[in-house]
């Protein structure tokens, strides 16, 4: 950020007054600018004991696999861009869902949060994101061509959390260094 | 948004290609503005059974009664968020916390996170943002006087699951015309 969004002059970067960390600040109008970390909404589709899995075609991690996840909306709910980013990227249609996971990456700010739930019919096909989406059984996951560490670790849980039948909320955090699994 | 940030010329309002929303697009840099929901990251305090409140001592609802909560910044994990709001406002010290109301209010593009856990000791105090910090039994929570409704909501779930023993995270929606509880 260099220049002001209300007026266009350039902003200055400072700790404002009262606070404790450098902002952008607009001293031709006063504005502060803050800036935090956006929300990442997505789903855990479920059919059968299968996963839907899509694979991107979009940077970054072009070819890789994913779960239909983006970046939250303002005016939606959590859920609600859950649910749209699972229609956009797999034209499939979710419903009762429930939140499951909340992955914080703090090195990107950054917060997955994704809802689990089951597809009423094995109806999906690519949207404009992906390549190819698919249902996989536990056994043919493609752990080494899985996009993001956050979807690794909310399949990880989802496939622990099925031999107990406990799908608890769970919360993790993926550091800068962190090594994607298998 | 009036102006861009990374070039200071107008921005303009219109729907990108491919997008299916307004964006505040640069037409000189080519730089498209996203605006995404702000996290609110939150502690339910709790001491032998009473929970710790503040009494704001800023707008908006300043002289009514929250639990520890603020603006979650870059660079933090959304526990962080919570155990820093926790001592910037009542000077208590947090730790173990775990995931315990999340409340997406998508007037406002807002959703919050709060994190229940225990105070060690009974050490609070008012922090610059509050004019009082005190704990509270059930009996004497000044449900008139709470200053938002993803507090009462969360205080709400939290004498309701102390019944049961069973704190599950909990997941709730404000909308515009929600009337406050009680």
């Amino acid at each position: 950020m260099k220049f002001c969004s209300a007026c266009g002059k350039p902003v200055n970067l400072r700790i404002p007054s009262g606070d404790d960390r450098d902002r952008h600040i607009c001293d031709h109008c006063d504005t502060i600018h803050y800036q935090n970390p956006r929300i990442i909404a997505g789903c855990v589709p479920i059919y059968q004991g299968q996963v839907l899995l899509c694979k991107r075609a979009i940077e970054p991690r072009y070819g890789y696999w994913t779960l239909p996840a983006g970046f939250m909306e303002n005016g939606e709910t959590t859920v609600e861009g859950a649910i749209r980013e699972c229609w956009e990227e797999a034209e499939a249609k979710m419903s009762q869902l429930e939140l499951y996971t909340m992955v914080d990456i703090p090195h990107i700010n950054q917060v997955y949060m994704f809802f689990l739930g089951e597809l009423a019919t094995p109806e999906f096909a690519a949207g404009a994101e992906s390549l190819e989406v698919a249902l996989f059984e536990e056994e043919n996951i493609p752990w080494d061509e899985i996009a993001f560490p956050s979807v690794t670790t909310t399949l990880e849980h989802y496939f622990n959390d099925r031999k107990t039948g406990n799908y608890a909320v769970r919360t993790d955090t993926v550091h800068r260094k962190s090594t994607r699994a298998k």
